[in-house]
């Protein structure tokens, strides 16, 4: 390996500054190129004024990864950002199937608090047993493959937690989501939303099941369906682990 | 709420100070008591010389709870510090099961970086896909639902991260875990797992799911069982999100 060339994919959490790791920090600032979604230079760009950025839209992941490699094989030390951590659903597999066409190329993935972790936080403590990711994006998965997940999480009783709940083609998705897990789950579970975790105008909602159908979302919400044992207390949602004489 | 009676639950990331938050650095440095199970106040103590700690065993983890609501509730400023994520099988679930005992406490959570986040950047990309997140510890959850859980996740053809796979009561529960995937995915099936992350002789290995099955391993070993795309690259474990044009 060349010391020389180096690619971190740094995932910057939320999008809080404060909550990013010290780790991501100090890469991002020994840097010498930021790529990045526009969204997330954007946040970050506050943050490392003097530094060189470069921001490519959304849908551009190929071509982003690609820049980003051929940066760092020319002998910069270049970090990509993903938003929370950059290993879900992030850019670190992606970086690694096209690292093979540059192989001096040094990879080094730096996690940071991705959304399921950073929004249960807001609404309390809905992913403390057992849980499922799943994303309702059918971009690069099929429909029949998400729904057969949402129904065998729902099936074990696991708590599920969904990136990518709506976007403008896809208004029910989480209506039918919701209607799979009703098939195991009784109406009054437990459900909870995070919008804007971490960034400004951050709200949260407990809900149940029920409600959940029938609600609009956007692709800025995390949304959480609780298992059989999950609480609505104080306000907040709560998966108990079983601690006894609670 | 009492603007004296503050409770935060802090996740300290996988052990490496670097990678805390910004935000778990700021909290734990404004507190006034840090309460928590001795191997992780044993980690954060070095960074923190001045500060009043309190360490309890673990199995004492209700215990432990109370002693940190009760502190906050005499008016201090408290931090109760959790491995990881402090919402990921951590303390904030018992935290807010206990606090309504205690209504002048205000609670607020601080995430970090889990172990399956940790863990999944020291291997590459394998949780960059719908995963599902199950701890074979069988204290406070039956043996019959954890492993409804394995097999639903496996049916499902989600990436598994494993947590607490073993304790020296429990020396075969990986296998038997590995037993059930097998029923659903191939034996060559990429897998891998991280020791110790983000802390001195952190270590990985990539292997498939029959060598995984008859391995030993510790409870500071977070195992990953790919899904039917999980590849093994360069030494890295990758599951692709499905990106064309690679």
């Amino acid at each position: 390996m060349n010391q020389n060339k180096k690619l971190y994919v740094v995932g910057i959490g939320p999008g809080e500054y404060e909550q990013m790791t010290m780790k991501a920090v100090r890469v991002l600032e020994s840097s010498q190129l930021i790529v990045g979604y526009t969204v997330y230079i954007d946040l970050i760009r506050p943050h490392f004024p003097d530094k060189e950025m470069m921001a490519t839209p959304m849908m551009k992941e190929v071509e982003r990864c690609r820049i980003a490699l051929q940066e760092a094989d020319k002998g910069r030390m270049v970090s990509m950002v993903c938003s929370g951590d950059s290993g879900v659903y992030g850019m670190a597999g992606l970086i690694l199937e096209l690292a093979k066409e540059y192989p001096e190329v040094e990879i080094e993935m730096v996690p940071g608090v991705t959304a399921a972790c950073g929004g249960a936080a807001v609404l309390g403590a809905p992913i403390c047993h057992d849980f499922a990711v799943i994303s309702l994006s059918d971009l690069l998965t099929p429909m029949e493959t998400i729904e057969r997940r949402l129904e065998c999480a729902a099936q074990a009783d696991m708590v599920i937690c969904i990136y990518n709940p709506s976007s403008r083609k896809r208004a029910d998705y989480l209506r039918r989501a919701c209607d799979i897990v009703l098939k195991y789950q009784r109406p009054e579970t437990v459900c909870g939303i995070v919008r804007n975790i971490g960034r400004d105008g951050e709200s949260s909602r407990v809900m149940t099941l029920e409600e959940l159908r029938d609600l609009q979302v956007d692709m800025f919400t995390t949304v959480y369906i609780g298992n059989s044992s999950t609480r609505a207390e104080r306000g907040k949602m709560i998966t108990p682990r079983g601690y006894e004489h609670v």
